[in-house]
């Protein structure tokens, strides 16, 4: 039953607009418990010289194209393909990963150095994508399951997984990684 | 920038109104990357003898008060004091939940089996909450540390733990646990 | 799918609401095609002090409380249990009526006068009622089938009928009548 | 004073759009008793990507080009010059007619049948068309006089009739007729 | 033609609505050219827990009761009664003065000084109010006649004077006098 | 914190609809001491087709070009240059003007005349411009420092004056001078 209207300058790429309507709905739904069928979005354009804020013309917010999960998607699979230079390019100057029983790394070559004890190699199967909307920042969470095999070359998998990644500016800021390759192990 | 107006009938209560200004602000956010303050949420509420679909007056939808985010602290919280009936009112009749090693465990009385032979008790101190609305339900995640006695008494703590909830029709419907208990037992 | 937006100053009763919405709904369904249910209605009331046309408040527009339907309902009523005063409140000063074979009529007891040759009385059933929206009228039409006696005594019925109201300023100001009552004497 | 804002999907024709706002001037008006010249109705149209109902975009309503009103008026052109190809056009499958004293006719050489034993050729002269939006239907109805010759060449003229058609999915699906022709054949 | 619809939370008075809906309507007469009546202007009060910028509820702006205008006129009748106490109401800390031929006075009592050589009295009598906003600040300029006494004693008339203000939060911050007074003298 | 919108038909410049944002942020930072970047205003255009008043569609009102400060800032300039024709066009046929000492002069081949006895030349320097929107006429008022030759070729500078003009229809009405010539002089 809700109507949502969004009054924004022209100028976003449909795809962006696409996004924001199904954002604006879930978040809806996610407090009103309305069915989803039941919540319409509207999207009002108006031409930048038919806005003032102050009394003054602006130029509209800048969006990216790129989603959260995408960025996610676009770094694990750069990452997985040992392309440390297009994983580095989602990432922020100040970025941090832990993983199980590392310590806080700040460098993807150190998280190779460090995985090297660990595992030949490794390929995730995704589950599920969570994004979740922060005030200044999102978070994707992303769970599925490991295989790849043992240093000795032995194959696992199967192995659960999840990933929490938070997202601030356009790029990768943190990400924290649970899984059962310990108790796989031992 | 954009302005979001919505209209809905009245009767929502002013913590639910508050919640989706707030939701529909972090959504246009996470999608359009404008700073918070230039998003301008407006609830227009009508009464219901103002508003028709298809011709008929319509009721409101249901809005629970107590968010996904509240109703998996509460589970927490009573399943840490092995308060079993206020933990069972939180979750539906299909819960599944999976933790680190177990079976898919359908009730809660089989969990505190399970659990008997890896710890005599555990406290979960939060880092932070993340609540992501998808088309039909919910996905709540929590993540911080683990402190606790293992079965022989010897006291643990700072272990790291991530839980994912899945919340529909405002019942929990499943759980799923990773955290290094493994690997600080190893 | 559209969504009708409905300013205006508040003070109608309820009924009154619900059918300016029901109307909106019907007409914006006439010409759009649009299944009911996808064409949602919402009445914003505004306090006398937050309107002004021309830089000053107005009182808003009078509704009757009464729709044509029922004032052509309350007159054919009143005419049947010939309570002629009854049926005189509901017309116009320059009411004119037509009946089939008869003169431009504009006094009820004129009416009255040249049915007593046609038949001794007449009872209306009625199938439907359409109401029509014209820009300073409205026009009420209801057929149906009519029962009663011949001038001799003989009984009637089933007899099709049609009448045609044209209702201005919230009084009849025109009635013209067609039905089968020549064909079934013949 | 009633603003009357609609948000629709961009895509319907000018004659479209103009046709929407007056019905839902007009039926504002006779709800409200308010001026003609006091209703303004304005229509947003919005890009398909700027709209979402559930989250998901959605195509607009197809709107008939033609009014139930063009349709009637095709309809009886067509059967007054005999051409029942373009006449069965406009009816649906279902199509029902009662003319006085007929029986309820299906097909349209039923009625040229008929109608050969009680006039050669009859002409209407329109005074008025109403058209009134129903829920899941228009009625459009016509009033006026016929001409015409009787089966034996004599000429007639300003006898009244009135055609109740109800229109469905935009086909005709009934006809009613009432006229003086037996009063004045008697 | 043009509809004005303002959203703004509620608690302003009336007068200041009324006060907002009038100066909405000069503005836009004021560019658009259109005629007074044909602008409607329609303030839609949402709660404060229906309203959010930046995720959060935000008190009203405080509206001042009193137009720009009606201080000017309380300075003006004050300083004509002598009461200074009243008039210093009305000013900021830093207002100025600058009267025809004296320098520029921030203290009345330094006005009251200089005009002594001037006149015995006088009195204003208004012809217009005329209030400018600006960003920041209203500008109110009222012209008339001066009548009153010379210091010897002999009264005059109908002299020409226009006084402009500046009003800022709500004080007077400087007064500008122009009048014939030295041309009336010499 | 209030949001503005406005509803007008297609067809406005660009300038004329930045000016309408200013004017409509101005006039309401006038009323309610809110911030101006509290102020935000969207123009809302529809087509011609997508409008109507009174069931019917209009034109939009026409929007001059030049604003009532531009008419008063050209008018003053053509007369400074001597330039009568230019001026000439600015005026409306009613025009008047009062200056110190002067009678209402209605020409401005007048003007000339009574000045040729005060001044051989002047010219005017400008420090602000108020514009006033009223009902149905502007006043715009400017005020600031004259400089020029007396008429014995004595240069004087940093003479005070004020002009009102009042603009209907696009052209000026009237022109009330004020300045400290007199006092100068004497």
């Amino acid at each position: 039953m809700p109507v949502i209207q969004v009054n924004l300058i022209r100028g976003y790429s449909s795809g962006v607009k696409q996004r924001l309507c199904r954002r604006l709905t879930d978040a809806t739904r996610g407090v009103l418990d309305a069915a989803p069928e039941a919540i319409t979005v509207f999207l009002h354009e108006v031409e930048m010289d038919g806005y003032a804020r102050g009394g003054r013309a602006r130029a509209p917010a800048i969006a990216s194209e790129e989603t959260p999960e995408e960025r996610v998607r676009a770094f694990l699979t750069a990452l997985e393909a040992r392309d440390l230079d297009a994983a580095e390019r989602q990432i922020s100057d100040d970025f941090v990963m832990v993983f199980p029983g590392s310590p806080e790394m700040t460098r993807l070559s150190d998280l190779i150095a460090w995985a090297g004890d660990r595992y030949r190699f490794v390929r995730k199967t995704f589950q599920t994508f969570d994004t979740c909307d922060h005030e200044d920042h999102s978070v994707v969470i992303c769970h599925g399951h490991l295989s790849g095999e043992w240093p000795d070359g032995t194959p696992f998998e199967a192995i659960r997984f999840i990933d929490r990644f938070e997202v601030r500016d356009n790029r990768l800021a943190r990400q924290d990684v649970w899984n059962d390759l310990a108790l796989a192990r031992s």
